[in-house]
């Protein structure tokens, strides 16, 4: 009787981590699509799309509350150690980072609604296209090492960061450059340059959850410094025009 | 005797309370040193007071992975319940508003850096100067309210964040038009635009740690809907020569 009460008590704790691994691989999905939809509408300055887009965010929002209140109970009541603590605390920081790439999302969409009566040319907008594509990637690829408990695909996102991160660096000087050569474009490529700061940040987010997903699976952390190099914070803006 | 250990261990119980709230005080003088310099930075072109900046976020960091340790140990320990769990959890979102904010002033100093060799006339900085000094005085505020547990104090700040959007979108507007008077302006201007962008996120900060105060005191979330004004990223911009 007693083993069969224990056994209760331990089915129904992997039931409870279960339940929490699969809320965030539900969060993870909704941010993908936010995400997508963000990007759809900026590029097609779609209203319709980016005011929908903006509307989902609450769902994202809604689910770290319940993630988190979830994990606090069972951190209350298991008291779990090693691996299980980590389970439950790599679902509360994810939870979190999702939740700041639904935020990103919902950004690029109003930038989307900013820019939707602009007619200036699309051809500036094909750099921000390609770096959302691979921002997204990077997002699937980390939620698919969080399901598969997969630390060495965790670790290949984490040190594609870079190429977002130097993209970033490039349509920095680009946007910069059609600005210097006509006025007319500084409006819509200043959305633009706040729109690709944004993905740069959803790149950050997918890095961080790398790094729980490795540490989750191994215990450690990871062993390099995360590679960084968004520099166009740190090194002066030296183009044609600028010293004029 | 069983009631002198259960003096003990309720006595152990309220200095771990009150070491995690002496942790959050610590942490918040750390960050608003660190914001503050980051402004100062920025505004004397300093590239030497910029690089400690930078350097000093790196203890943020630490403080905050140490108060997350020592929350999580303590609602494993305790399993506490109303305001005690209040008190904790207050502490771990405050702490991650904290880094954050550490964060966007260490991004400030790297904005720093780039713009320590420009030459532009200083005025351009005027609107961002007070908008930092607007920031601050929220930040101290609300730290204030926590310390006092001050709900009121706490509101009033969450009121005021207005003020600090409504700063930003005229500067966003203000830096906008030096971008377009004289393109020499586009570089500097430019990294002063995601200057003021990090500062009014502070204030959102702020407004989250006032949120959580008045929540760790009522049990209650906040009546009212968030004030949220920065209408730079959700109306088109309409200046003279975006449209010529």
């Amino acid at each position: 009787m007693a083993d069969k009460v224990h056994d209760h008590i331990v089915s129904s704790y992997q039931e409870e981590l279960t339940s929490l691994k699969n809320q965030i691989t539900k969060m993870g999905g909704i941010a993908e699509e936010l995400l997508a939809h963000s990007f759809d509408a900026l590029e097609k300055r779609d209203p319709e799309l980016a005011a929908a887009t903006i509307k989902d965010d609450s769902q994202i929002d809604a689910l770290e509350r319940d993630i988190e209140e979830q994990a606090i109970i069972m951190i209350a009541r298991r008291q779990p150690v090693a691996l299980d603590l980590r389970q439950i605390m790599a679902a509360i920081r994810i939870s979190a980072d999702l939740e700041r790439i639904g935020d990103l999302g919902k950004n690029i969409a109003k930038r989307a609604l900013a820019v939707a009566d602009e007619h200036r040319p699309k051809h500036l907008m094909l750099g921000l296209r390609h770096m959302g594509e691979l921002s997204l990637e990077q997002l699937k690829d980390v939620l698919d090492a969080y399901i598969e408990r997969d630390a060495d695909k965790a670790q290949r996102v984490w040190q594609r960061d870079e190429e977002i991160d130097s993209m970033y660096n490039s349509i920095f000087r680009e946007l910069l450059t059609y600005m210097m050569e006509d006025p007319r474009n500084i409006g819509l490529c200043t959305h633009l340059l706040f729109g690709a700061k944004n993905i740069e940040r959803v790149g950050d987010h997918a890095t961080n959850i790398a790094e729980t997903v490795y540490f989750l699976v191994h215990g450690e952390t990871l062993p390099d410094e995360r590679p960084k190099s968004d520099t166009t914070s740190s090194t002066a803006v030296d183009l044609p025009g600028a010293a004029e």
